[in-house]
């Protein structure tokens, strides 16, 4: 059993449960809640969860339902769980592209022990200080944002820069006022800091470093690297396209708006489906095909290590890599002058096949739950919690009990699964000891 | 060019679009058609696909709007589709299961080559036979049911009974009555006859050889027959219950009928998902959730080397081994004392993934041609046609007519292209001259 826990894969689910349940306690006690009385049990749950799984879904009004205090406490839940997905997945990541075990690189006897356990140590180090230092740019923009432009008082300003800029570098999605951003749709000042937080929170750390060191030599980058910036670049501008000719002429979304502020809402909701989850405009009121596009979106999700949710941006690719070089009939999978692990390419499969089932049941779930919602927003909903995005068209607030408990299980497991599934082989011990004969079914 | 046509992946593709031209051809004389005229070309188009592919989709009411010319033109269609993709599929397939490619082995000069070419005309002639037993052991059941239970003259008995048994065992899913076979929901000498036709259609001769063989000795079964067998029967008992629940006090599908009745609508709607399309309730009345499960179960299909579409049981229950053994972290995906070879298992996931953008891509599409229709019937009807199904929630009459022609793509693509991708690879001849150093991105 013990020895079970100390498997790396499992350290990540086992720590997010935890927290889970320490905030759920939190939550519940009066304390939290602005009016009196202790919090509904399943309100304590489902807010603790989306605040440590970084989702930003809510089935209250987060700025008049939780006191000082628990909005404090939501803050303080992003940012432990934003920053512990970003230490352990890219401690995880590290480990899994190095081929080694945690373990036993840490029991080696050898005089590397000091100084992989120091490599480990700055690491962390760098990723809280990147964080904190982004957060703190991000919190003086909006802030002072607030303080001139909306005429806040000092403190007001203040808390609400702070609020707004840990919920978006941690891809947190939690806002103050009940209908997102969309009271700021057309204020570049707050949407684009907002945005750039989210941009950057999703990129993950792997990548970060990588850059840092490397940025001017780009044929020197990682397959990983190569992936997530072209990936980022690909689908950023295939969802902004999208999303801005599908939108343009729709009335209760962009219709009324200009066309400088049709370009920073397409900018805007295009950003926020890589799990950002604030909104500048209603999704509940987009076309079913825009609604349709962001939910493939959210589910790819960000980069690995980063605080972004969804299967993530280099899953998606290398399956696509995949797929083309089985129709080419080439017995490798080569990106860039690299071949990729067949042991990666399953793991890949695995994480990608697991998020599809896990929103197909899902949804199913939310459709025999409550009869009177449609399949496309129940697939969105159950998407938005799954990818940890926080993205609704607003349904999850009215959904019943049950309803609400599915979206909690569906935050946990989006946001452990993908991490412990995608690690669990590459960091497992186990030997083959002897093979079986080998077979091929026919498929397809 | 003549290179590329001859590689046995590309000849399916080749030969199912040849027919449908001819058919399209045909079905657009005045001749086919049982008012005066040509029939539109669209309407031509979506026929002959809908038949060379053994879908049953159809844009008109059948029974009515065709000839008698035309319903035999549909008829010899279909049976000519069936039968194409059964002995080209099983050819396919038995080539990959014994790792050789079609062209090496016709051409090596050997003893063997006489044989080889003496086993496929073997091969082809039993899979003729047996299609044509079964479907004249359906024909007399339902012929006889026709003339005795409904008066039908024993000339109309006997083209019913032959229309629709070649219509089962094909897995065509053309009816003469508008209603399919809604008039019959309570008659077990209708809908048994035929589900059972369709259930022997969607084994795939693969299986229906090897149990001929060995079905007293399961221990000795291939891994693709266990994974058809067991496969067939966990899905057909899963569909079964969960439609029988989900209907159960429906008004307007299940909730009349009484409970004998109900099992025999259960019975028969489950089969019908595995590639039928007959139907006898109304599947544009069903709950939601009873929707969703039908859209996975026409997804996965039936057998390969069957008339079935969708990507087949095999591949579904293989990616299913593969998640397994990839969360236990196992090297091996081991079925029954069985190693699956790793390009099977790319092959099985090319299938699943390419099936999943295939049907997002044509539901985006019917959505953003026809904003009348919701999510869920552009989903169901989208996996009807690229698993060649042919169930229908009635918007396929009134679509548009680029409507129409995206579910023609879909019925194409659907019908030979998991057969084109599943035997591509694995009959490529294309050498590794080199190999680039192996590097693992992070997934998850
Ligand atoms: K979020
Ligand atoms: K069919």
């Amino acid at each position: 059993m013990r020895r079970q826990l100390q498997h790396p894969a499992r350290i990540v689910p086992a720590a997010f449960l935890a927290l889970v349940v320490i905030g759920t306690v939190l939550m519940m006690l009066p304390v939290s809640r602005a009016e009196a009385g202790f919090a509904p049990f399943v309100t304590a749950l489902f807010t603790a969860t989306s605040a440590v799984c970084v989702t930003g879904l809510a089935v209250v009004d987060t700025g008049t339902y939780w006191s000082p205090f628990g909005l404090g406490m939501i803050t303080v839940l992003t940012q432990i769980g934003g920053l512990g997905i970003m230490v352990m997945a890219t401690l995880l990541g590290v480990l899994i592209s190095q081929r080694l075990g945690l373990r036993g690189r840490l029991m080696a006897q050898t005089e590397s022990r000091t100084l992989e356990t120091a490599d480990i140590r700055r690491m962390v180090l760098r990723i809280v200080a990147v964080s904190f230092v982004c957060e703190a740019v991000i919190a003086v923009v909006v802030g002072l944002r607030f303080w001139l432009g909306y005429d806040y008082s000092f403190g007001r300003a203040v808390w609400e820069g702070v609020f707004h800029s840990i919920q978006a570098f941690n891809n947190g999605g939690f806002a103050l006022y009940p209908d997102s951003l969309m009271r700021f749709v057309g204020d570049d000042w707050i949407c684009m800091p907002l945005a750039l937080g989210v941009m950057l929170g999703s990129i993950g750390f792997p990548v970060i470093f990588e850059l840092a060191r490397e940025w001017r030599m780009p044929a020197k980058w990682s397959t990983h690297t190569r992936l997530t910036v072209w990936g980022s670049i690909v689908l950023g501008v295939f969802g902004f396209v999208f999303v801005l000719a599908f939108e343009w002429n729709n009335p209760t979304t962009f219709g009324p708006l200009g066309w400088g502020d049709k370009v920073l809402a397409a900018f805007t909701q295009d950003v926020m489906t890589r799990s950002g989850g604030f909104n500048s405009v209603d999704f509940g009121a987009m076309n079913q095909e825009t609604l349709t596009i962001s939910t493939a979106l959210m589910f790819i999700g960000g980069g690995s290590g980063s605080t972004s949710g969804g299967i993530k941006l280099t899953t998606f690719f290398l399956l696509a890599f995949v797929i083309l070089a089985e129709i080419r009939g080439e017995p490798d999978v080569v990106i860039g002058r690299r071949r990729i692990a067949e042991t990666t390419q399953r793991q890949a499969m695995t994480v990608a096949l697991l998020g599809v089932a896990l929103v197909g049941t899902g949804t199913l779930a939310l459709l025999a739950i409550d009869r009177d919602i449609t399949l496309d927003r129940a697939i969105f909903e159950a998407t938005s919690a799954f990818a940890t995005v926080g993205l609704s068209t607003g349904i999850t607030p009215t959904l019943p009990e049950s309803g609400q408990v599915v979206l909690v299980i569906l935050m946990y497991v989006g946001r452990v699964g993908t991490i412990a599934v995608g690690s669990a082989i590459a960091l497992n011990s186990r030997q083959r000891l002897y093979r079986y004969p080998e077979e091929r079914p026919i498929v397809g």
